[in-house]
């Protein structure tokens, strides 16, 4: 019984790994997107934010279902809890990839990111993809260390974020309003994703360390 | 025993009652003090952000306290697996209102609205009061019927986010960049806002009906 139950747990832990493998092909697909105004790529990251928000509803009827056969208590209920609460963050920043690949598609087949831009935005999504890589090491193996380096990983997206910002403010700027709308609401989609990783990490930490990793 | 049980569910929603109140007043004050550049009121709006996580942590720890005393199976689990998701729904509500009482103090003592948006944010924030309010009526009084007008009421957010963004393309405008991304940021945390108030929604319609309202 015990161990059909951990069998359970373990596979609960492995589709939250699939969720993530998916969130990080669909933010790749959209940054490329973005930069190169693959409409192909777009439409792809567009169509496929389906199939994480199906795994997460398959997902969330299993934990709830696991919960209600097994009635676990203490670790294995806040694990499992935790499951229901990674499991929305991973689907939120699915949206966040579907947001930025839409935003792709709008402006195709022009880019969407400006030249001067195009540098800290593909800086900005190779952090952001490193983020959620890391972040799945956490899942998957509950790395506390990787938990950890993710808060230092995050202070990087932010200073990409005010950098993004500065340019906007730039006496130079020659794209106009429309543009800089534009860049705003993508440097915002790629700091919330980022922001949901480093808070699937903290989850685990607290799973596996019982204390709060530094906010 | 099912007895107190039934009071605790009670409680629950209870709690969940007094979080949406208290992040009503949040995203009324926060409003006012954007509009009005009333720093005094964006730092109360500020300090008491925390209280509303305060409120969720001890709500979530009761939550899955009441899951492991009584191991819940069917729609008594369902409606307390719901409360968490709402819970955290309630509490990054509390985080936009935060937001934008933020961008009150940062440009105080100016008012970070320009004369020509000043009635539409006015517009946002009292929509989006008015939808948190029947939100509230919702989670209380399980009242479904409310729970299919805020999806009405969203669109409502959705055409002034619009409208804003038109104003910020309009040739005529005058306010510059910062402005521009200031009222991007602003329009978005409303939306969001509101958008959050419709998942509460949905999900006590779900709880009460079993079936989904529209999407």
């Amino acid at each position: 019984m015990r161990e059909q139950f951990q069998e359970e747990l373990n596979s609960v832990s492995a589709t939250l790994v699939q969720m993530a493998g998916l969130v990080k092909t669909a933010m790749e697909n959209a940054t490329t997107a973005l930069l190169t105004a693959d409409l192909a790529l777009a439409e792809r990251v567009i169509a496929e934010d389906s199939v994480v928000d199906e795994i997460q509803h398959e997902l969330d009827a299993r934990t709830i279902n696991l919960i209600a056969r097994q009635g676990p208590v203490a670790s294995d209920l806040r694990t499992l809890v935790s499951s229901l609460r990674m499991s929305a963050d991973l689907e939120r920043m699915g949206d966040l990839a579907h947001h930025i690949a839409k935003s792709a598609r709008m402006r195709y087949p022009a880019t969407a990111v400006p030249p001067e831009l195009s540098l800290t935005i593909e800086e900005m999504g190779r952090v952001c993809v490193q983020i959620i890589s890391k972040m799945t090491n956490v899942i998957e193996n509950k790395d506390i260390d990787k938990a950890l380096e993710l808060e230092d990983d995050d202070d990087a997206i932010d200073a990409l974020h005010r950098k993004i910002i500065q340019t906007l403010l730039d006496p130079n700027w020659k794209h106009g309003i429309e543009t800089a709308i534009d860049m705003t609401l993508l440097a915002r989609y790629y700091e919330r994703c980022a922001d949901h990783a480093v808070s699937i990490a903290r989850r685990v930490y607290f799973l596996v360390t019982g204390a709060y990793a530094k906010q």
